[in-house]
């Protein structure tokens, strides 16, 4: 696949804040790769965090470069006729043009193993794979459902979302309570699962339906694999959980909120907006907005 | 669905003490919900915590309450023509109501796209959802096996068992020994997974089989999502586990314990009859009848 | 099924140091099972940790014990004319004869319900289950993929794995950035993930993708269920890592590592060879080779 360097300067749009070097219209790069697979065509793109910057770019085998402006256009870039494509974060810009040129996405259908109830609503260009199962529920436009994913009744997926294989949207949760014998006596489970735009989630997971309102799970959250979200958590827009985390029921978590691996959560507790919570931490109480927790029991640490 | 509140009379039976306000044949109620969703018809009910018990009652937009024997039926509730429902606990009332008449339950029935072994036992009233595969084994009566679980040859599941989606029963467990130059012998599994009558498991879950006898589940015990039972566990009846904890190799629980959340138990642990393990506690030790333990490592709490 | 001891002799080869007792032709074991349920023709072993070893050769049921050479052939055992096969370490030897002779193995072939890609490269003897979706990737010789495994594009396995129910290999990561307004930008996986010869892996594990190169889990790794091995990290040879762990991005760890079980490691680190982590330790630091860490954080424990 050849991208045109005049493509990217297009796709860059506003985010170019320059180009130093000549582009020629026949300019081209063919890949991106780590530092120990860069080859004259390849993309190659320098992280804001690196010290070395200015030896990074003068050193890498990549014509075409993705770099911040205080990469100087040096005798020895130019004598290598390398190209410089400035912006304020090379990592991101990467990220979206791998996105859009580099990054092969399924074609839209459903392949015919899926089992789909037929009062299902589906949208369209919506891919769901080998082995799912999806209940009467609703799937947006544009998701992508990987292998053997289950989707229970009454779900909501909006659009454009991701769900990796084998998660599991809509189960019960499991509070209980005990007869005086010790039986256990399970709270049914009447409520749902609502998912918004632009949502993913990692495989393995279980997302819990809500008891009698919903699970609700905003727009642009990202959710990664063997995560376990309970019954009536709410989660606001742009949410970012890393693996195997837990949230326990009725958890509220803030806009713009990070939590790190293989956190849990108590239930009830309301995690704010903006907030990190920290790798393998135990959240025993309300994190405020902009507050940074780690530990077991979990603690406000300052950044 | 109308259920007439004499019929929720009759179903209530000996836990009913007392009905306050006047029932008419056709007192019928035909939902039940959250606080901000009830309506004149919903049934509702007050937690037995609730401090404020009396005003719940009386600003309900429920006609029909369940609710404990110190709500008055005072002039206020008169005057809008109330029905009370008194029970010890009604929470625990209204679940049983919900899940008699108000949950929707699958119909028995092997879906088309299982794969169920042709030597397994397949008791009767029992449904197997879509992509479940499901070996030589035996499956109880009135057992709901939801998609895409899997459950390998040799398991026995007793009556009335609910396996939510995604989760595997007789997967083999990993204990290892090592050769000198490091390489691991597994020792190989020949037992299996005895699961007892009434047992709920969730989601993505994984059971591990006995190395040479069998892993062995009560009756009524709960699990939830994502967890993972090792080889030759044994768990008495009415264990209650919520999510993602972890059981390692031939670990005893007795009757009635509890473990929260996101829990690991070492192997050749005993948790005693009726003991709390609190979220996130790593338990290193056994833990006496009765006790609560949390933390990392696990310590003993006075509740 | 008959097994005759002197086949078991021809089997241990040099790892037999000798046999105490008079072994017929016709002389044979049909069983292993543990101390409860010995029999006359069960296979017995005694551990090497044992301290009464004496006592439980003389008091097995068995006739035919894997013992190690303290065991003496005591006027007790002649009476019973039992036969001890001696070894340096019985429980090794006995795991050895169940994989050979006690272990059923499925057939290797391709059931129905199983979606190969049509490009996908599939080996000799190789097994796969009911439900499982295997994109274009390459399985090794001798393989067996049990249940409802999803392998996506790209994926290299190599010779006699074994990959329990439920497991996906090959998913993204999830590395986001946020943009100002707080959307998160995941940084696209071209990556893949290459496992080696004789790896198990347990069940409803998420191997995930390599971001632009592959993770990589060595020749003879062993991983138990509900594990996440995350983007780009790197198992040398003989790994082992029991339930619920999971390794952040770019972990990397030495052959004959072992971690035990819920452990969570912080991206980036590394675990040197032949290193110990115990059970729920949450490791922020490199750990040296050879060293024990436990606790959260992990700290260096003397063994």
């Amino acid at each position: 696949m050849k991208l045109l360097v005049k493509d990217i300067v297009s796709f860059l749009g506003e985010d170019l804040q320059g180009v130093k070097g000549a582009v020629c219209d026949t300019d081209y790069v063919d890949n991106v790769a780590d530092a120990s697979h860069t080859n004259a065509t390849t993309l190659d793109w320098i992280n804001k965090s690196k010290q070395d910057k200015q030896q990074i770019a003068e050193s890498s085998a990549a014509k075409v470069i993705l770099a911040t402006p205080e990469v100087v256009y040096s005798e020895q870039l130019d004598a290598q006729a390398k190209i410089l494509l400035i912006v304020d974060n090379p990592r991101k810009e990467i990220a979206k043009i791998i996105d859009k040129f580099f990054l092969e996405k399924p074609l839209s259908g459903i392949h015919s193993s899926a089992v789909v109830d037929k009062e299902a609503k589906i949208g369209r260009d919506v891919f769901i794979a080998a082995g799912c199962v999806i209940g009467k529920c609703v799937i947006g436009d544009g998701c992508i459902i990987n292998a053997n994913v289950v989707v229970y009744d009454g779900c909501i997926l909006g659009n454009n979302c991701l769900i990796q294989a084998g998660t599991v949207i809509g189960t019960d949760g499991l509070g209980c309570m005990r007869e005086k014998d010790g039986s256990l006596i399970k709270f049914p489970h009447l409520g749902s699962v609502k998912i918004g735009d632009n949502v993913e989630i990692g495989a393995n997971c279980q997302i819990a339906k809500g008891v009698l309102s919903d699970t609700v799970i905003g727009n642009g959250c990202k959710i990664n694999g063997l995560c376990f979200i309970a019954h009536n958590c709410v989660l606001e827009e742009n949410v970012w959980i890393t693996g195997d985390t837990m949230l326990c029921g009725t958890v509220h978590v803030g806009r713009n909120a990070t939590l790190f691996s293989n956190v849990i959560v108590r239930d009830q507790r309301q995690i704010g907006e903006g907030a990190t919570i920290g790798m393998g931490a135990v959240v025993t109480k309300h994190v405020p907005a902009g507050e940074t927790w780690v530990g077991n029991p979990a603690k406000k640490i300052e950044k």
